[in-house]
């Protein structure tokens, strides 16, 4: 594989992969923009600066977001590792795109099903969606460095 | 060093790094089978297509499960990056294996004493002996880039 | 760029990402001490080890460090992948890293006004700071990779 091919595949992944870390800011932000809304506050020094300790509370929606972001968490920063490992396996640009594309598609969905509470298995569907190209890219990586074990 | 010595030290990097990766996706499934036979959702449109409201609820294992997969976010995901600087900086393969292989060893046997809850201080110790190579490679890290601050 | 630059740019995000890494660490360190302090402990095995069953309790210390923890995976995480692809895309290492400097300082503030509880909107201001480099370097990455999507 030439350099430049090698460096395409990493940049196709650069571009998703930083999309996806923009689309993890948005729900920290939407979660900030609810709390303030619906003055539910995780922090007592939150409550007093908004109005009082009777909004130190929990909120069903901030619930929400934070589980929307907790998950993306569990799935989005592992995809930040195994696209890079696996964009240096050299796969070829159009499987890897593919791969990344799918991926990205099915996180923006498992997001849009999350906080507006679409009708169930929407959101799991996502998430098994945007697992496939993970655990394809987990088992190309291993092959190629199963020997150095 | 040659290349290739790095090369080798990265490949059983990603090796062990990419297993954990695999044991975090397991967890994940494996809160989802709890929450599906205990009948203990998350979200209320998930306990409607299960059966009804009343199944928007909380379960110990189902919580159990959670903790044991947020610890692996706070300890597996600082490795990813740890692992990888610290294969750039030259370590000899045996004391490099050495590490990753104490960090996958102890990390599969934190959650097995989290999903099993063997009796205390299992999972501590296995805590405390994930951590050890952990702060060697930072430390090590920092040795070696320190002029550059 | 000459690679000696790249490098050193390079090993200037690793001298602040790991110590952000030391620094959750840390969190993680002051949530078991608090824990064993207030005797408030999240598994039902570990209370049993310390005093009895009664133990098995939240205590809002403890809930204050878990939180400040989440936050640092929510933001120091993906830090570890923007600054290294950013160092890649060449920038000088002087506006560089006074993107980590600003990150590495507000975070450092971020945990200290969650920890001491600090009055509101020092915590948030301290987020919001460490937010600029972020999309600094997200949108300098993107322009630099657009073309290959």
């Amino acid at each position: 594989l030439p350099p430049s091919d090698r460096n395409e595949v990493f940049s196709c992944f650069v571009f998703y992969a930083v999309l996806l870390v923009i689309k993890m800011y948005t729900i920290a932000i939407i979660t900030g923009q609810v709390r303030l809304r619906k003055k539910a506050f995780a922090n007592p020094e939150d409550a007093l600066r908004h109005g009082g300790l009777q909004f130190h509370r929990e909120d069903p929606y901030v619930e929400r977001c934070r589980r929307a972001h907790l998950n993306d968490l569990e799935n989005i920063l592992p995809f930040l590792f195994l696209g890079a490992v696996y964009s240096l396996t050299g796969p070829s640009l159009t499987v890897a795109r593919l791969h990344f594309l799918v991926f990205f598609l099915a996180r923006v969905l498992h997001s849009l099903a999350y906080l507006l509470a679409l009708q169930a298995p929407t959101r799991s569907l996502a998430y098994t969606a945007a697992q496939v190209p993970c655990v394809s890219m987990a088992v190309q990586i291993l092959m190629s460095v199963a020997s150095f074990a």
